[in-house]
């Protein structure tokens, strides 16, 4: 199998900190985003989306969404367990991923690219009104979160769960994205610096 | 447990018809979202989110967010798979369950909360323009939704799976927000009208 990388993207942070924390190796087929590699043929011919990640494996069936390829390697290699174990484990982190994904993630990239003058050509039409609005929609979210982590250490319970890696990647997405986390949300800031001290968070 | 219900909001009928094809019944606390009554004590208590549906078990604990609340009932009772059987099975459900909410019931939902007129005290600011950007959005991914439809039955396969729940309904939301399938599209058509006619379809 071959994973289609597109670097420094989000989306495919996503699938290579998961890949890490499982201690699963996959040869990495690289592709220039920042030179719209992803709309040439190479992509659009597995993905009519065209977009990454893309995960194609050895039989040519292609595997696209970072959490579709993530849950295909959580039911190949099942520890560590990064979907949760038992229904409500498993429930509870469905949940944050969701809520990392919607209150959070979706917030900051549509500021990102409703915003920033590099993503003119990505995001058609361009709306700077829509990206202002999702600013405080991030914060008003890193508040809630600011009070769950108080009595725990990871988004989802005791264990490291994939709604971390994306609560991490969405803050780390902040900064391009011009979002500053509250500096009174100590909790937040704890749990994001242990999240970034993990090897996992380099890959 | 009992399942805070939100009448024909699309997340809580989301659950709904997955119960119905689950052949789960669980009692529902109906609540009245056109009156805003998610944004009450008795659900901001509960999800300070302030969103349905919302399951509650008989313990206390919480479970928010709709594919969450879906995927406690599958761990609960695998039968009828409705996220796919096995490794590949599986991720193919959640990628085509991830196609469809984020380019086509997502769209749809930013048309209709940004332009229909009943939406201006839930969407603030409101956004006509970027309503109308949505609206193509739904209708290329509902291109490419009629040609992957050409030579199977269901979304991520030959099953049944909650990615077909997911486009029925945001096909079927498409109504309110103004936008049309277009004619031309037979096998989205056909696939949509099979849904449409299982029983689960009115839960």
């Amino acid at each position: 199998m071959k994973l289609f990388d597109g670097g420094k993207a989000p989306n495919p942070r996503r699938v290579r900190v998961f890949l890490a924390e499982k201690g699963i190796e996959v040869p990495l087929v690289p592709v220039d985003m920042g030179a719209f590699g992803h709309r040439e043929e190479q992509v659009a011919s597995r993905n009519p989306l065209r977009r990454l990640p893309l995960l194609e494996l050895d039989d040519g069936t292609v595997i696209t969404e970072s959490v579709a390829i993530c849950r295909y390697f959580e039911e190949l290699q099942p520890a560590p367990a990064l979907f949760g174990t038992g229904a409500l484990g498993k429930a509870l982190v469905e949940m944050w991923q969701r809520r990392m994904e919607l209150n959070l993630m979706s917030p900051v990239a549509q500021a990102f690219r409703h915003i920033h003058p590099a993503m003119k050509e990505w995001e058609v039409p361009q709306i700077p009104e829509w990206g202002e609005a999702n600013k405080p929609k991030a914060i008003e979210f890193l508040h809630l979160l600011d009070n769950e982590l108080a009595d725990r250490e990871f988004a989802a319970g005791d264990a490291y769960s994939i709604a971390d890696i994306t609560g991490m990647i969405a803050i780390d997405f902040m900064k391009p994205a011009r979002v500053q986390v509250p500096e009174e949300l100590a909790n937040v800031r704890r749990w994001h610096a242990a999240l970034r001290a993990r090897p996992s968070a380099d890959a």
